[in-house]
């Protein structure tokens, strides 16, 4: 693989709107991808979210049926789905806390922080911390796309789908998840995706950078 | 500038607890950071935030005071800080849409595109449009981090603040912002943080990934 800048991986890839049916992401990528997600950096370490990597192509067509027939999600050849906590628990702090304690040992501070965690977030609602941990997922998110691009991988970030309907199909709202957003990978058509030869739009450093 | 894979990045940095004072993150290094953040991908390209990148040291004091006295707020050089829009507004829509007829000129289905999102929008209460906007801050947080270390510039994401009051302090209520995410730029303390020679705590691949 040729090592390219953050600069150009964000330059090459685009919100791929026609991904051609022919080519199979290696699992090679794939896995490069999804480690990239996972070593992401996440608020106390929590990690508040699951990714599903879905390869089976009925199951990405049911998810396109409730997905404004988005035609990535089954032109590509996997699919992506983040699902956050639907809410912070004693049980899933308390399994970050052990996970630090196994790797880390016993460090002092450790288990106060955490405690502290949990004083913090249970009191809350849950669409509080939902979205909390929704967050947290984008941040992941981000990294995983910039993960694609450096395998040179196309991806399509995709928000327009029905959560519930999603949550439903993969059986996500039983294990305290909900689907936040979708990420298919696989390739653009070259000569079918109107969006590719478009320019980028940004807008400008100075409509979007105060200096201080 | 010796250029890494995202791997590394992701390896190389972590939520620096400790800066040294002495060093100043040079200026185009920090262009490259603000820039990465500038071209992350958001929803319908809307970028519904704004950057403040705060060098002022009492600047930087006054928020040290109400974000946990965290020191790399002013042991680092730079702070930037992610406001989110306090909800989704015609005009700021408009104003996305406006920049793409600029840039792609006036495509058909642009302007219809622009016109659904503001009906999807509009009508939703101000809280769902900012943790919306929220979200996609969050994608630029985790692309901006990735770019610091690509930059070997440590950076330290930071939620345990007062937003409230880095709001007043910022003015941005009145701009129609809200902070969401403090990210401090400088360089780690070797000898005083306590942090650096830490394992890296990540979830195993099978607790965070479903392969389907």
């Amino acid at each position: 693989m040729n090592i390219k800048s953050l600069n150009e991986h964000l330059s090459w890839r685009y919100a791929t709107k026609k991904m051609t049916p022919e080519q199979t992401v290696p699992e090679d990528k794939v896995n490069a991808i999804v480690e990239a997600i996972r070593m992401a950096p996440t608020s106390s370490g929590t990690q508040p979210f699951e990714i599903f990597v879905i390869r089976d192509a009925d199951l990405r067509a049911k998810i396109r049926k409730v997905a404004r027939d988005q035609s990535p999600i089954t032109d590509g050849s996997h699919l992506i789905v983040f699902a956050a906590w639907d809410d912070y628990t004693a049980e899933r702090i308390d399994e970050v806390l052990n996970l630090n304690i196994e790797l880390r040992g016993d460090v002092p501070g450790l288990k106060d922080y955490y405690e502290n965690l949990k004083e913090m977030y249970l009191p809350l609602d849950a669409r509080t911390n939902f979205e909390h941990a929704a967050r947290q997922a984008y941040i992941a998110l981000g990294v995983g796309m910039v993960a694609a691009a450096e395998q040179e991988v196309d991806s399509t970030p995709m928000e327009g789908f029905d959560p519930d309907k999603v949550d439903e199909i993969l059986g996500l709202r039983e294990k305290g998840l909900r689907s936040v957003v979708l990420l298919p990978l696989g390739y653009r058509h070259a000569e079918e995706d109107w969006l590719l030869p478009m320019p980028k739009v940004r807008k400008s450093r100075e409509r979007l950078v105060t200096e201080i």
